[in-house]
């Protein structure tokens, strides 16, 4: 499934706030728009970040089974907050082996056990963008409560301090939410 | 980087055999032409089958160094044959963990280890399709010299017995030469 984020004057989801963490910023974006078919896309986007839902890459039967058993969907009607941050990774990263890339993953980086930490409050869904020639590697969507956005930042700035994080050479942080 | 496989009446490789191993299968085509940019298409190809040249998925650092330390490249002046497998795993298989389809590839299968053992002779590049909606999930490009064509057959054999081929649903073989 390919999903499209397009960000500029229309869209279901309001920015509250656009940063810039690493690399290059987005041009800014008053909306986004979350559209999983070409016919939804507005006419004359500021930008536009495609993805693609895949399978799981590093994630293990025992992680999965603990992340299925806690996690919730998308579309909560209590999740009006929302984040869409998407990341680069360097070419030293993607020169690694498997083995390398999942130990600084989970065993140096415990972005797996942290993300599960917070479920099921904080709802994500990862896209993958590299193959695809985007100008990012993955966008990942959080969606959650707006009084939970504390436990959020908790949770981002623990995976930003990790020893994978020291290969992400763009990062865009972009929150939103939904009108009532 | 995208690689296109294009069947049809023009291209470098002249088809000379051209089976269904499982499930449906492609049109005939007299010849293929490898392209790497949209420029290089011929007009009406009888198929297009595009992949990605990606990171490693399964390979770890051990392993990788041994296949470095015994691969040769494509391209080369002896390599005047060649085969393109394009393959589909069934939905079993992306719905399993990493480590678990890590464990029938390499552990259960010895994908890896069984195509170390055909180095230098049977070149071999993988362009991933599935995550481009495309009819297959795996494009593997062979290129070897006329006079090991059984040893490549040899090796195809031991694959196509393994448990990891279980989960294939979906293959064609076509086998390929360079004029002189």
């Amino acid at each position: 499934m390919t999903i499209t984020f397009h960000g500029g004057d229309t869209g279901r989801w309001r920015v509250h706030a656009q940063h810039t963490v690493k690399g290059d910023a987005l041009p800014p974006a008053a909306r986004v728009a979350v559209a999983d078919t070409d016919s939804d896309a507005p006419t004359h986007p500021a930008w536009s970040l495609r993805g693609i839902v895949s399978n799981l890459r590093y994630t293990g039967k025992d992680e999965r089974e603990r992340l299925a058993a806690r996690q919730e969907g998308l579309g909560r009607r209590q999740a009006k907050a929302a984040a869409l941050i998407p990341i680069r990774k360097d070419p030293r990263w993607w020169a690694l082996a498997q083995d390398e890339r999942r130990a600084i993953i989970e065993e140096q980086s415990r972005h797996i056990s942290i993300g599960l930490e917070y479920l099921p409050a904080i709802a994500r869904r990862l896209h993958h963008s590299r193959d695809l020639g985007e100008p990012f590697d993955f966008l990942t969507w959080f969606e959650f409560a707006p009084e939970d956005e504390p436990r959020f930042e908790h949770m981002l700035a623990r995976l930003r301090a990790s020893a994978e994080w020291r290969y992400v050479d763009r990062e865009v942080d972009l929150r939103l939410r939904l009108d009532d």
